[in-house]
């Protein structure tokens, strides 16, 4: 019996409704992103009041599938003027689920100035005013709210999503409580500000939980996924994500010549090994005087790559150091010094904003002048700014590209105004074909292709060469439209891309818990499905072909140390989308 | 023998060229908008190495056609992402023109922090390291250059052109060398900024002139055209326009519910008659003691509609007080005091702004709360700060949607980034089009439909009626762009619409000079093909019919006092360019 509940923040209402046949199958990302199809106008003002915010739970959260508690959350994204579609692992995601709610739509606007709790129980969702959290950071909100009310899923914004910065994004507590989870990129905490939403507490208690038409193929879905993801050695228990988490990639990319330096001047850093995964790692075991392994963010992950940085007493300082995250703080702003990009990715939390848009956002205030690459104190400064909502830090909150406008750079590496991610495309050339292209601005998970270029997961493709890279991209886009409609983490892709029957046991699983009998075949055909949906509505919204394309300075300056252009012809990108 | 010369600002060269035979019969916009289609890459960062800036007289400037002293300036714009142009009245023109040159192309970019001054005679033209000018306002660097030079023609950017802020004119001399004519719209300040062109100056002296193919016939419309500027009610000498100067539409906006009022929340401005034209007239009356009527801001123009403000001591304050400068900084930021007003745009033509773009950016400003609306001196004090560059600064500098977009708003009534003239598109629904359709973001002069709708020139419509306004709105817009082509200024279509022979003696003028058999028809075809032309740059820059809509915000709330939506059919706006 699962339906959606539709919050109105015009009368303060919030209403239950069955689940539309056409939405049935539908979840995460397939949901949020045909419904903002549905119901968003394609040209409205991403920050007005006909724009809606969908969270939906995956089509397996919320069962014993593993890994797969990742909630979407969808808009129009105020960064970039697209669609968006942002997910993150947390418990809200599984708790909405197993109360039978599909997705929570927010939709209207209060008077300017007012803040709003959404509190959802198997009892039903009201909407209570949050006065007291209005002001209080991403850790404050989340620490009263679980005060207040105990184990429960917790989504809320920090300064910047009140403050309506583009670089808000939505945040939710982690198995520990810990805001930390964040539906980071494209804005959608500005969202969420400009709805009066300061926060959403979820509870499970007696709910009916998710319905599983198949239970035996699901049970053999998930043993054969299982399976592959505890074999794999990118996720196996102390494989590399478990033991050195995503910041494995630092050494990895600074070897291939790809990660991003100083505001993507360069392709190496030198200070590489001293942010990288293993140095978290070797930091870590100094500082507590053991090994520590990595934690999962969320229910049922058995990947469990979330780590935990320490201070050198021993406390914890934050959680987590990502690869994106300490690669955006760290050689993006030329900072080698984890104390200091953990206490960078301590304020976006704290603040609720992107890491990557931040970290980008902090090179090119550097590129501007406004610190020197390297200057950790400054960055730390920088970031501060934007939860006091001067004008310096109203330029920064609006992101990468609005700061380099607002200091006449031209060398802004953005696509739709989205900042970059962490591999540098001018040295990996599949993902930036997957910048350029995808329907969200520049992002990385939504076609990973550093899977064959980088790491030989699922084939072998040079980065270095720009042939056959629009295929690539094409295929990794439309399976991972599926994957990200799944609940799943994206993380089980390394897995099932390499072991036919992980991926075998991933679409059963989803099959069993609808009632299918979906096979490889529909996959293609939903991601394909998804894709379409999302392109339209950035084409009605007046996006085009010539919005795929990169920034013009990978033009015409060469890369070191590969010294390479951007040199994929813009045919070859628009050929992404021959399907 | 005219000839077009070419600056190179990567090698500091300038050369003289050929002009190619498609080039032969055109002039102003026609010109710098078929050069930018034909040399800039639409995709291209406007404010990088590969953008071009294009300087050209029109077709019978620096001959003794009547009012006809425009430069039309061209580029893609870094305010708008379009194509632009923006044309001035200005000695500047005809001596250009006299020296033969059709057009200057500035190109490339010296390093960064480099300042030149272009120097054009009739022996050449060199480029002067220009370091004692580069961080002087506007003033102070036309000032010196005549001081230098004598009487030249003078063109410089301010300090806003020099920190590449997208709100940056390209500034010209005047007949009495104040830096206060200006091709103000879309940020060409900051293109000449980036290339590092602080200033040009150009004295004709001993130069060949303009060849007139047909002296008769070019004598006979000269003829015509004089009779009609000099008997129609708006144009005559002690008319309209040479009594009140522009402004005198104040009154006539305000009484038809059409003058937008603190940031376009309402049509009508209590403090109106207070900064109406007739309250320039008889102030400056008072402070001199006589009646002061206008002059011209170029050589030749027999409307004269340049005003001058004067201080109680009778000392001259700023020139001028045009009805979009007066509104800008007045009505919509709800300030009724013409001292102010003055202050406010002497500080624009200082810093080498747009007054259209930073008064409606001041008026934003206002509805973020950072004045309060009618506050005068806060107004002051924040386009100081623009001068100073500080981050408060760097956001006004960039405009209003960009400040709106810093302080999260979404009432910011502008069309692809340019903010709207002085004409509410609900209460006068032709120019509503033209701002929405037009090739150049929200402009009034590019389609001025203001001439029927309000002044019964040309026929007349109901301002307030949706019906016929798209074809209103394409007619003007075609017949506009010819004339915008001629270096006529836009206010001879006052007589010319009314007058047929004016019309026709218009025509003339320009076929006499080019030795051509141009009528009426071809200003049609003329027209069309340079619409043509920069709508097909902007839809390979990635415009679609998406970008010609109006503000979200003027589909649901209502303008007093009429209390009228925006209601005009997208569809309708799409059939503007249905020729």
């Amino acid at each position: 019996m699962s339906k959606i509940l539709r919050v109105n923040m015009t009368d303060l209402t919030a209403r239950y409704q069955d689940v539309p046949v056409k939405y049935k199958l539908m979840g995460a990302r397939w949901l949020t992103s045909s419904m903002v199809s549905d119901e968003v106008e394609p040209t409205c003002h991403p920050l007005g009041p006909t724009n809606k915010l969908v969270f939906a739970p995956g089509i397996v959260t919320g069962t014993a599938a593993p890994t797969s508690a990742r909630i979407s959350v969808g808009s129009k994204s105020p960064l970039t003027g697209t669609i968006k579609e942002s997910n993150a692992g947390t418990k809200f995601s599984p708790m909405l689920a197993k109360l039978g709610i599909k997705a929570v739509v927010v939709e209207g606007q209060p008077k300017e100035g007012m803040w709003y709790l959404l509190e959802v129980t198997k009892d039903g969702a009201r909407l209570l005013p949050a006065t007291d959290l209005a002001g209080k950071g991403a850790y404050a909100t989340t620490n009263a709210l679980i005060k207040r009310y105990g184990k429960v899923g917790v989504c809320c914004i920090g300064l910047a999503g009140e403050m309506k910065m583009a670089m808000a994004g939505v945040c939710f507590n982690d198995l520990s409580d810990r805001a930390s989870r964040y539906s980071g990129r494209g804005g959608l905490g500005a969202v969420m500000g400009t709805k009066g939403l300061k926060a959403m507490v979820v509870d499970n208690k007696d709910g009916p939980g998710v319905s599983i038409a198949n239970q035996e193929l699901f049970g053999q879905g998930c043993k054969k996924l299982t399976e592959a993801l505890q074999t794999h050695a990118i996720t196996k228990p102390k494989g590399a994500l478990n033991t050195y988490g995503t910041a494995v990639l630092i050494n990895i990319l600074n070897e291939a010549g790809g990660l991003p330096t100083r505001n993507f001047a360069s392709g190496t850093f030198e200070g590489a090994p001293k942010i990288a995964g293993e140095a978290i790692f070797e930091g870590n075991k100094q500082r507590l005087g053991k090994e520590l392994y990595n934690h999962a963010c969320s229910p049922g992950c058995i990947i469990q790559c979330s780590n935990t940085w320490h201070n050198p007493d021993g406390s914890e300082q934050v959680s987590c150091q990502e690869y994106e995250s300490v690669w955006a703080f760290g050689a993006n702003c030329g900072i080698d010094d984890l104390d200091v990009t953990a206490e960078l990715i301590r304020i976006s939390n704290d603040l609720g904003v992107d890491t990557i848009e931040s970290g980008g956002t902090i090179a090119v205030a550097m590129e501007g002048g406004l610190a020197k690459f390297g200057d950790g104190q400054k960055a730390i400064e920088l970031m501060q700014e934007i939860g006091k909502g001067t004008p310096l830090g109203r330029i920064l909150g609006q992101g990468a590209a609005f700061t380099g406008r607002a200091l006449g750079l031209v060398r802004v590496p953005g696509v739709k105004g989205q900042n970059m991610p962490a591999y540098s495309p001018r040295a990996v050339k599949g993902i930036g074909v997957t910048y350029m292209t995808s329907t969200q601005g520049a992002d990385h998970t939504i076609g990973y292709t550093i899977a064959p270029e980088i790491l030989s997961v699922g084939g072998k493709a040079d980065p270095l060469s720009p042939e056959g890279k629009a295929e690539l991209s094409r295929n990794f886009q439309i399976a991972t439209a599926f994957l990200d409609s799944t609940g799943y983490c994206v993380f089980i892709a390394f897995a099932i891309l390499d072991i036919p029957k992980g991926f075998e046991g991933m679409v059963q699983s989803c099959a069993a818990v609808l009632g299918t009998n979906w096979t490889a075949d529909d996959v293609t055909r939903i991601g394909k499905e998804i894709l379409r949906k999302e392109r339209a509505f950035n084409e009605a919204a007046g996006f085009t072909r010539a919005d795929d394309r990169p920034p013009e300075f990978m033009r015409y300056e060469a890369l070191p140390p590969h010294n390479k252009l951007w040199d994929i012809p813009n045919k070859a990108l628009d050929s992404v989308w021959d399907f």
